[in-house]
């Protein structure tokens, strides 16, 4: 993506370019100024035992958010190199939201915090909060490269 | 299930009624001894924009077989309080194997390390590294309760 | 500490009576609203080889005031369950600023985030950035309880 | 340290050189073949408010091991990105005990597992979990460089 601006519209299209986003129904709500919003409305599919939402759909939601608001500030060739989530409360409601902002960087690495939110009809609840770190990286990588 | 025994055949039985789980493909593998394995067959709609697994594949992973292995120790009701997970490499081959394993634990609490690793033809490649607590809960809960 | 107020002054005296904390030589010097503040003056024997501040201060600065913020959200009877620590800078200057606040909590467990400064003469510089979550316990604990 | 063989001697006078872990007291009691352990003796005025060692001294213990442990692996000049500790049980005996390893590692990173034992009379009891990273940079560093 390099010589291109990379604003929400690039951002949507590289998540539309991820088949495991599409699966889960992610979308990018906002992006920019070292922060960005991912929501997933919320299916019976992405469900845990219990009815909740699985675990498994909060830490895509914020290693994505995480590796999204990184991108606002280091550009678009970075790779996530991991992140920690602490869950709160079980997640259910209408949609998923999950808010990632830059907490602090240098040139080649930043440091995000991601709050998750469950979206009910006229409130939102707090289920998780993560923290993860993504680097710049030179280029872009293939399956051929590994 | 209080009063049935907790073997990889409930355990199976859990990983069929999570919804997500059975989106992702998730098979348990091995269960007991204070370890659990899941793995996933590698298929195309869990990659990424590069065609690696995407990394949320690999946190679901780890979240999931981490509760597994803490299930081992502390029985079937168990809560994930949350889990870190380092990215080492991207993932490409046949399957996903998560080995989770407990490291340490107490009564109520479990400490977990899980080691994720992408398997092909002829060998398996350690792509990402996880650790995570889970502690016992008195009971099941359901969305009702929330 | 039950039944007496929790204010900053109550907040000190504990840290006074923690002797580690008197030897790293740790103030509070904010605590309320759900957020604590603790800074250490840079001392040379607070150093690893370069000269830089240990990151294991940074560590116990991000520990500790964690544990306090939680602790005005909880009570005074708090656990730490644990934290992860990013490093972005060596630190060096005049004081050590840990900055740690409740992100979110329920009535039983509080995740807190921190930012770690090197606090120089005319500018702080963001060091090290912090996760952690402490649970409410229903009472102190002694070593002989161990 | 280029150019000589980083042995546990020569790990041992690193440690020297730290000033912060001559005041912990900390020591270096085995380096090699992707694993160290340091170890600290227990001492007052390294307590917490309750007699316990301060949580501050076992995530410095974390800190300091993984980093050794990856050197093993990627040679003296290493960095240490961030960790993950978890606390299981209060700790107090006569030292404190850190073993570290790296679980996995490419040409520039490793990441390492890392478990904290308090050492009685006749036992060891594991009082947390650590979870870290380190990356091997191009040079050493002094703060004239910050």
């Amino acid at each position: 993506m390099t010589g291109t601006v990379f604003d929400i519209g690039t951002a949507r299209a590289v998540l539309a370019a991820q088949p495991f986003s599409v699966l889960i129904g992610a979308e990018i709500t906002a992006f920019g100024d070292d922060a960005a919003t991912l929501e997933i409305p919320i299916r019976p599919d992405l469900a845990q035992q219990f009815g909740f939402v699985h675990g498994g759909v909060l830490a895509y939601a914020a290693d994505n958010a995480i590796t999204y608001a990184a991108a606002t500030a280091l550009g678009p060739n970075v790779l996530t190199g991991g992140f920690t989530i602490t869950y709160l409360r079980p997640a259910t409601g209408l949609r998923l939201r999950a808010q990632a902002r830059v907490t602090g960087s240098t040139r080649r690495q930043a440091v995000c915090s991601c709050e998750i939110y469950a979206v009910r009809e006229d409130e939102q609840v707090l289920c998780a909060v993560a923290q993860g770190t993504a680097r710049s990286v030179d280029r872009e990588m293939s399956p051929a490269d590994s």
